[in-house]
């Protein structure tokens, strides 16, 4: 991870590989050196989709390393869905293996010529690049047909979809998992659209011939990973909830809780929620064959994922995340299992982020295009994106956009990019995150669900505006030192609850790299990042206007709470003064 | 005008009208008095389609007078197109109406059903309002057909065609003119999609009965309105050029400067603009038996209008303006007066800003989905906005929108809102109007051309950057106060190149009122606008980042004198400073 590979690819003669030395940017990985590098190199006020903007896909500083559960790929850019920095991380063999290949990140940069696409393949003796016109509206299981035997079984696919090729507002970078197969996504905010506004169809990483990255102290390194790996363990949600039902968990809890959006954030229950939980879920993905229990990469302890396999028992998809279920499932009142499974098969072969898809059918469906409900609709909707019809690309742009193309005020978005599964206002504390981060509505970015509704790393009523803005502050910090380290997200419910845990995590970072970090200095390197982000949509025209709600969450009551989001403006922006 | 007429659409027991006097907002008109409760009375972060948001019409403060040109109705809102605030102003009889029917402003507020379209009335015995539904999906025109016969020749006609309707982000407010004709519109900004979002399809303003308003200080009023007439008769551009040509007298003059946008804003002169020119207009116009020379209200002296009749006689459409003619005719790379004036007419018809609607097509043709010069793919384009379409959806929500659906960066636009037929890198005073102006992209807003090119109000080398921030503040500053009186914007040639015009424009007024202002008076009133105007957009969160153009205007230069935009920030960032 000592070096940085550029691809300029409106050099003169045709696209330019250029290997060089970290320099500058060593000692920091993940989201920590995306957001650097975009907020240095990235004029502000750029177009996302021109020759100024970059794409930056980064490993974490932990990632190939044997530190378990580091397989998180930061992608970075200007984003055409917020207009503002963008980090989308992402599950999957890639990280790993870019890490193996010794790359700290590689910088896609230049202008385009519009017309070509090109295929980049890195393995341990370097990296070329090839026109591959073939390739242009490749799905992305199409893609793994092609290049399978390619990256082989140690390596990994980085690519765009049909949708990234249209350089839709919602469009993924997607990563393939152990399996080789397309279903990881660094999803959020159109990092999909900027690769390809770039021209990169794909990119091939062959790990043969690499071996594990070594600690330098390694006694330390495997002494702190044994104990990390064991915090992950002991605690309920990483240890039982997570591997044995998945994410989809959260279905029920949410429900139950009164949070769980439902017709378009109209309402915080569901009343088909039953058959659209975890436990559903799992007990159908069993009874079919597949699995409950999966990692999405090597290495992973947790084991959150699983394989959704139709009735006659072929693959269908990898087990849809809760955030997949609910925004196809509830949010457009849908409890068809297999109808979602279906939608996130096709979100990752055209190469859509399902929470934005989701949010933009549930306002196509508050526009009257379809009726809630409508599963064989919704399916269609998602075909219509993946061709690339009128219809497909005002869908594919974004909530916001469609909510515009259809005249509508209902659009639950901040910063442009659609609210996640928890309304905001029945989990306030998450609420506050939607309106804060700079990355727009995103609830990986400071996830206060855990302490509003989970009662992990406290407990703070997700009904009353107090304490609120202090919560979602800490996990902002938190929550970007972790996306810096390659860890995945899900650590944090263990190093919350566990000082012991958190303790482990940074004795990993200084024995991996010799260091002797305190916690002083993870949280110095969390609010290091969020002020850089910070600094970059103050300059791309982002003020305390953009860190709000949409007016229609202060007016109207959510059931069966009747609650509306009441954490006062200054309260919001506090959030980044500390 | 001494009351205003507020029709809040969401009262319990539906739509409520309610007369009040005009109280503190007297001694206002025109953009003055729409921004100005647009300011104070809607909160800046609402959404455009939303509850919080009124649409504000209001003649301007000498319309409905015997003064000169004085016919100009302004329509204020929150904008769905730029997100800031608005005043989109419209020509035609509507003005004159309402002012003598004694309104100084209607306001259209409150939640509307979402389900019901209404009909609004006004007699000289006051105001009704109706459920209309049998209008839904009217166009302009054939709203025209139902009701020329209740409004009558001494009233007008205000209304949204099916865009307005839709709520598409490009959607004008029609006013009818002298005929009763639909022809004139506050069109840009999406004004129409503000009304539609209140549930009105139509306003009639039935004149009969209703007399001229009277001066406080007749002889003065008459003797300064007499001077301020031969003053425009005696101006080249007032007294010949625009009676003669109409305003597309400015095609090949802008041609000939290098500054006309062609191909979507790539070269900055059209091969086959003496087909489109004014001249050739003007000769088949009477040829046809058409009339070049027309005024679109009783009063005007100008005479900048006239009819467009088919090969075989009948009419098609008023005279299209410049910006018309270059939006869909050179910007596209179409050369054919009978397609553009088609185009017009549909524009009219579904209620579509032509500025906009051309920007558009451009993009769309810079997106591969026609090609320039297609005129019969451009007016199939229009056809299906008026329709609703999904394409059409996509392009009656403007330029920006357009370009993000099809993932391009070239879209002239700057807060959000559509270039209009001047190339900022060749006319770089009109460049720093659309940077700067808080309502996006508009050459009315502070026309730099008229001292760039035209020579009027002094001579600023058009291609350099130097002194263009200090032209565009001062005209900004004079357009604002002309805005709120009523009076035509043309009459800006004559009052800057001839004090004793200027005189007695402000004469005209203090005869009116019985008032004593002085020239300091005019410049403080046109001040105080902007500055409303701007607090609004920061509170709406607008920030110097809006104040730009595209990035690509500072790298891509334009022939034919390869120039780009270099005014710099700094200068840009000072048009507000007094």
């Amino acid at each position: 991870m000592d070096k940085i590979l550029r691809i300029d690819v409106g050099a003169d003669g045709g696209p330019a590989l250029r290997e060089e030395p970290v320099g500058d940017y060593a000692g920091i990985g993940g989201r920590a050196l995306t957001s650097t590098i975009v907020c240095k190199e990235v004029p502000a006020d750029c177009h996302p989709l021109g020759p100024e903007n970059k794409l930056v896909i980064a490993p974490g500083l932990l990632s190939g390393t044997a530190a378990v559960t580091s397989g998180r790929l930061s992608v970075g850019c200007k984003s055409p869905l917020t207009g503002g920095i963008k980090e989308a991380n992402s599950g999957g063999q890639g990280a790993q293996v870019l890490a193996r290949l010794g790359y700290a990140a590689i910088v896609l940069e230049g202008e385009w010529n519009g017309e070509d696409l090109y295929k980049v393949t890195i393995t341990k003796d370097g990296a070329t690049i090839e026109t591959a016109n073939e390739l242009k509206m490749k799905t992305n299981y199409q893609l793994m047909e092609k290049f399978q035997e390619t990256y082989g079984s140690s390596g990994a696919m980085l690519s765009i979809g049909t949708a990234g090729e249209m350089r839709l507002s919602n469009s993924t970078v997607a990563v393939t998992d152990k399996e080789g197969r397309p279903t990881r996504h660094a999803g959020r905010g159109g990092v999909g659209a900027v690769m390809g506004s770039k021209g990169v169809k794909v990119i091939l990483l062959d790990g043969a011939g690499t071996s594990m990255r070594q600690p330098v102290d390694k006694e330390a390194f495997s002494d702190a990973n044994k104990r990390f790996n064991e915090g992950l363990k002991k605690h309920a949600v990483t240890g039982q909830g997570l591997p044995t039902y998945g994410t989809n968990v959260l279905t029920n809890v949410l429900n139950e809780a009164g949070g769980y959006p439902t017709y378009n954030f109209k309402q915080g229950n569901f009343p088909d929620a039953d058959k659209i939980s975890g436990e559903t879920q799992a007990e159908l993905e069993i009874s079919r064959g597949g699995v409950s229990t999966h990692g999405c990469h090597r290495g992973c302890s947790i084991q959150c994922s699983g394989t959704f396999l139709d009735k006659d028992g072929n693959y269908v998809t990898k087990q849809p995340e809760y955030e997949t279920v609910w925004a196809h499932g509830g949010n457009c009142g849908i409890c068809d299992l297999d109808a979602i499974a279906t939608l996130d098969y096709l979100d990752d072969d055209f190469g859509l982020d399902t929470i934005e898809m989701g949010v933009t059918i549930g306002v196509a469906m508050e526009a009257g295009l379809l009726k809630f409900g409508d599963a064989d609709g919704a399916i269609k909707l998602v075909k219509e994106v993946g061709a690339g019809t009128p219809l497909g690309r005002i869908l594919g742009s974004g909530a916001a956009t469609a909510a515009r193309a259809y005249g509508i005020e209902k659009a639950p978005v901040v910063k442009g990019q659609g609210m996640p599964a928890y309304d905001p206002r029945a989990v306030k504390g998450i609420g506050v995150t939607y309106a804060t981060s700079p990355m727009g509505a995103d609830h990986t970015a400071g996830y206060a669900v855990a302490t509003n509704i989970l009662k992990v790393g406290g407990d703070v009523d997700p009904l009353s505006s107090e304490g609120q803005a202090a919560l979602s502050q800490n996990l902002q910090i938190a929550t970007a030192a972790v996306d810096s380290t390659g860890m995945c997200l899900f650590i944090a419910f263990a190093v919350l609850d566990q000082p012991e845990t958190f303790q482990a995590l940074i004795d990993i970072i200084n024995g991996c790299y010799g260091l002797s970090l305190t916690a002083d200095d993870v949280v110095a390197l969390g609010k290091s990042v969020l002020e850089k982000e910070r600094d970059f949509n103050a300059r791309a025209g982002f003020t305390a206007a953009d860190d709000r709600l949409p007016r229609y969450f202060r007016r109207e009551q959510l059931p069966p709470h009747n609650v509306v989001f009441d954490v006062p403006d200054q309260e919001l922006d506090q959030v980044f003064q500390w």
